[in-house]
């Protein structure tokens, strides 16, 4: 995995939800696609996504539950997972992530 | 100010400070230099400095008092503010700050 995005544009102004445990920056590709660069600190959380996303944990540790599954599995940096479009998922970071997401 | 840096590659890993209270991620341009987005959430922090740095508020509001000075100034979105090398500078977050820290 790469440890950085070449070629890019990076939004200044950062999204910041759930109060802070979550902080991501928005990455801006030529051919218009995008991606969220950010951290999610310790926490349990819920997203709802609009796009399919593919979560790239950088770092850190967590825990995940997919909408309508029962079983929670365990994701940590170098590993990732997918996620379907209009969907939402449980996320509880034991330790601080560093993360990408890829949409679409 | 524009709202974006152009042309860069972003860091995935990010650059946590304070327990959090700032995080930031490193761009890096072609011509080797960099610069750092981030946030900074309410909070009274102390910063050091190697290179010299230019702050650039990108949005939030915070005052500023640098080493050997009594005064605070206040800036907020819009604004900046230069800091020496191998120095420091107290700063106080009133609303949480975008900022991109400019070095060199």
């Amino acid at each position: 995995m790469s440890t950085q995005l070449d070629h890019v544009s990076v939004v200044k102004k950062s999204n910041i939800y759930f109060d802070g445990k979550c902080v991501s920056h928005t990455v801006l590709f030529a051919d218009g696609s995008k991606k969220t660069v950010g951290v999610i600190f310790p926490s349990a959380l819920t997203f709802n996504t609009g796009a399919p996303e593919t979560m790239e944990i950088v770092a850190g540790r967590c825990r995940v539950r997919l909408a309508g599954q029962d079983a929670w599995h365990h994701y940590e940096g170098g590993q990732q997972f997918d996620v379907p479009g209009d969907s939402r998922f449980d996320i509880e970071t034991l330790d601080t992530l560093d993360y990408v997401c890829h949409f679409g």
